[in-house]
Formats: C-alpha cells, structure tokens, sequence
C-alpha cells in the first residue's frame, strides 16, 4: 500500500505577514524506512513565533527553510515502521518533523513522549521547546531570586505562562502583559498572577509603574516593540532583561523598532540578554524533570489550543501573530 | 582680602546643543571655611560628556544640577585654606569642584592627588573617572579575555583610549572607531590598536565585518546611535556589549534612537550590560593602581586638550559633542 505524504513548502519568502501564496500544498508518495530510518504518522504540529524567522532569507541562528522545502516544524506523531532499533511501531515520538501528514527521518531526531502521562500536545507546550525556553529563560539567563518582580509580556503564551508559574513558584511577585480581558483574567484567575495587564487597553508604563512601585527585577520580553520600551523604562536597579523573542516585529516591512529606552540599562546598571533554547540541549532533561514534576502536580497549569486540520495551517499559523490564540496553539491532523 | 568666586550657572535646561544662554556666569565673594571645609582655588576642569545628562530634568542615577546652580563637573586645585585636619594650604586635590574659579568644600569629598607623579589633568582623565571606568567596563563588565576581538567606539577620547590600551594589555585584538583620520592615525601609530574605523569617511558595518572576520567578543559602547547597530550586527556568539555612554544622543530633540539591531543579542546569545563608575566605588584604589603602574610604565599613554580660561567653558564643552577635542578634554584656570 502507497501511502501519501501531504505538504505544506514553502512557496516565498513572506514580505510582511505570511499569506496562502506564500506556502505550496502538495501530495507526494512516501517511500519505505532506510536502514535507521522511521516513518512517522504526524499527530500534532507545533505552531511557534519562531518559525516566523526561519521562512526569512537572513543570517540567524540556523539557516532559513529554502524556497520548495517543507516547512520545518515541531511535531508529535506515531511511528508506522521503522528500521531503528530505538523504535518500534505504535511508539510516541517527538522531534523537528515538519508541516507535513508524514515525515520519514533519521532515528536519532527522535525522541519518545508518554501519552499516558500527559496529553502529546503538551509535548509540544509545557513539556517541550516552550516549556523548556522558559525555564532555563528566567532561572539561567534572568537568573530570577525569590523576593523579585518578575514582568513577562505574551504572558498568556506558551512560553509566557510558563515563565509566570515558574517564577510564582520561586517566590517572586508576577506581573503579566497580554492582549485581551480574557487572557487577563485568565492570568489573574488561573495562573495567579499579581497583576495583568491588558496592553490593548492600557497604557504600559503607567501600568507597570503602578504595579512594580520597586521596579522590575527580571523582565522576560517575548514581543519587543513599544512594550520592551515600557518595561526598560520601569527596571529596578541590576535588573535582568531577557530577550526570548519579539513577535511584533516579525512581520515588520520596516526597520526593527529598537528599543529607545535601552539607556535605562545604563541608569539601572541593568542587562539585556539573548536566549536560545538550542544552547540548552545538553541540559534539557533537568528542566523537563522540573517541568514535568511540577505539571503532575497541579502546580503549573496549561492549556492548548488545537485546530484541527492539515490544510488550516496557513490561518492557524496567522492566529499567533494577531494573538487569537488562547495557550499553545496546535495543528491536530488526527482525531 | 575678599576673594570672588567666578562661577557658570545653569540658566535654562538646553533644547538640543547646549548654548550660551543656557548659562550664567556671575562672580560672588567667597566666605572662609567653616569646621571642616576647604577652600579650594580651581585649576583643571574636567569636561565629560556626562555632564550633559546632568543638565536634564530626567529620572537618572543622579539628581540633575538646579537651575541657578552652579554646573556640576569634576575638577582638580590647590588648597588655599583648610579647616579639615586632613588637607593643608597648598595640597593639590580632586573632587566634584563645579564650573567656578574656587570651591569651599567639606573635606571629606576631596581626595589628594600629587603633581609630582603626573601632571594635574591626568587625574582627570587616566588615573580618574574615565580611566576608572574603561578598566571596570571592559574587566568587570565587559568580561574581556585574551584572545577576544574589541571594538570600542569613541576610541580616541578619555574613556575609549583607556579601553582600548587596558584590551590591548589584556591580551586581546582592538578595533576602535573614530571621527577622522587624525584620530584614526594616533589610534594606529600611537596606541598600537590592530585596526581603526573612520566613522565620518566609511561604513562601519562592512569595516568592522572587514575587520573582525570572528565576529567582536567586546563591544564597549561609547556614542549610541548607527555605531551601535554597526556593531550589534557583528556580534560574536556569547559577545558582551557595554553601555557607557551615548554621546551621539544626549543632545537629540528627537527620541534616543533605539538599536534596530537588537536581536542580534538572541541570535548570538549576548548580553548587553550599563556601567555606571560610581558603583565601583569602593573598588576604586585597585583600579587606579593599576593604571597608574601602566601609566608609569609608558604602557598606557594619554592626550589631554587642554583649553584654557574659564570663560571658554560653554565653547569648550561643546567641542565633546561635534568631537572636535583629541583626547581628554579639560580646561585649565590658571598656568
């Protein structure tokens, strides 16, 4: 039997926000496993700002999807066959499988995830790369201490809430920023939060002065743009800035707005740091030890947001940038 | 015998360029020392670009000089009475003296300096601020190693000489940035930095890519604005950036212009830290130790500008701004 791989590649590169003529659709047959090969049925793909800069012709942290290749991506799957002697058919697994309904690759990009421990998209979420750019984001390089004022912008993201809910357990004060009174309340009344603060209908800074009279102490930015300003321009002195991320400069046709307010680091004696979770490899497994610890016991809360179908990943994948999603947004291929 | 003090005020808050009416310049008579002051006949005046901020009604690590107020600036004399057991007629001191002819001082905010070692402007430049802070900003701060590519940019001026000479010293290969062939020439044939970049005559970006193929470990940043971003895009993995300064900003009407480049620090994963001089404070003695063994040696040479008269003050301070002064700038009150 035949089977068939559907395909999301990449058609162009985005000028702007992503559009459907940007991506190619297509079927193609699927040969068999190589030798230390398998072939995985895609269950879940994981939808991340990240892959934004990956669709973009520019020097980065690893070279860009080229023009005709299927989209890279992080997924969890099922294997069908496999010649790799670490998997067997019917196993779980998860690594970079792409947007596709199948992917064959090389064992070694594998590695097995328990659905009986936690739903696969949390694989994906609290347990995966988000979870994991959380922890080592606001312990190593925001080097939080209990006692601190603790700020995080896309605070109801996947990476977002998990930095909040780290840093409450650690005995800091959370601030959170996000787009809408749902996911404000959704912040205050589930994760625990101190504050929220609804940056579409709030002034920032005023915000944040109110709700950090001490300043902040480790900021964690996942959007840039005029809130990084608003968080520089309320920094305790020593405060940790961490730069995971910046999505609302992605889709930018002009210029990255950079920070005007970076002399705060200056007066403060403040740092800004890059973070990238690749540099943890080697230690992932003590923060999926911590992570997994802490979702088994109720102490970090998730929540997923699925849509369903291969052929929604072009919409799906515009919901992270307008904010619509609610948690870690999800592709689901399989019922 | 009535002595009058010759003092500049600050009359306005400068919109821009600082001019003459942001000034006052008036004479009072000066009283004697009370219990524990001196009077101090002023020399040298140090002028720093971070006198500007000083000027500024803005939240800063400082509170900013009244308007009325004698200008703030660091000064070094010769004591013409004292009633503080510590200082005697004739010794020569430091401190934060002001604009004026004479100071009358508490004691304990001067420190002792001998015209014998070096000449007088050297406490201003080399063995006070600006080298203290070159040595804690590129060791303390700025991380440096052996082996690192440094690039500091306003390499010819009071700070950015030291840095550069403290690197070379350290073991590592110095690029700096100036304004100028002259300047680009002492940086060569005098102080023996592997590369200079002309800022006003070629594109820093290609000239610093040119010049550090490995990417840069330390940037130490004296000026802001397109010279940050230039080397933000030639970022080192693991590089440190040092906020000292920036003096293409302080006069802006405009907002600061915040560094577009600023994910280079995630893409590279470095950091970017401020410095402030007074937080090492207590560590002061160790630095002035060492560069002054450097300075004895001949292994950290120095140019002071020296401009002469008091009157000449808001002239003179604007040569920092459009970078007319070659090394440390000071102006000198009497011969």
């Amino acid at each position: 039997m035949q089977l068939i791989n559907k395909q999301f590649r990449l058609a162009a590169r985005p000028i702007g926000a992503p559009k459907q003529s940007d991506w190619t659709f297509g079927e193609t047959p699927l040969g068999e496993p190589a030798d230390g090969e398998v072939l995985v049925k895609i269950m879940y793909i994981s939808l991340d700002p990240a892959m934004r800069g990956w669709m973009s012709e520019v020097k980065s942290y690893m070279p860009p999807v080229g023009i005709g290749e299927v989209m890279r991506a992080l997924a969890v799957g099922q294997v069908l066959a496999s010649r790799h002697a670490g998997f067997a058919v019917g196993d779980h697994v998860s690594g970079m499988l792409g947007v596709q309904s199948h992917a064959l690759v090389q064992g070694q990009m594998l590695n097995k995830v328990d659905p009986a421990l936690v739903p696969l998209p949390v694989y994906l979420g609290v347990l995966g790369m988000p979870g994991v750019t959380a922890y080592f984001g606001l312990l190593d390089v925001g080097k939080l201490q209990a006692g601190d004022t603790a700020v995080v912008s896309g605070a109801a993201g996947a990476v977002g809430s998990v930095v909040g809910q780290i840093a409450k357990l650690k005995g800091a004060r959370v601030v959170g920023i996000a787009g809408g009174a749902d996911k404000c309340r959704y912040l205050l009344d589930e994760l625990g939060f101190e504050a929220a603060i609804d940056y579409k209908a709030e002034n920032v800074t005023a915000a944040l002065a109110r709700h950090c009279p001490q300043g902040i102490n480790v900021y964690f930015d996942n959007v840039g743009g005029d809130i990084l300003d608003a968080a520089l321009a309320n920094l305790a002195h020593g405060a940790r800035v961490v730069i995971c991320g910046a999505i609302s400069q992605y889709n930018n046709t002009t210029p990255v707005q950079g920070p005007a307010n970076y002399l705060s680091l200056l007066v403060n004696r403040a740092s800004m740091s890059g973070m990238l979770v690749g540099d943890y490899l080697p230690r992932w497994g003590e923060a999926v030890q911590a992570l997994a610890g802490w979702v088994m016991a109720g102490r970090i809360k998730h929540r997923e947001d699925v849509v369903t179908g291969l052929e929604s990943f072009p919409d799906a994948f515009g919901m992270l940038f307008s904010g619509e999603n609610h948690g870690k947004l999800v592709l689901q291929l399989s019922e």
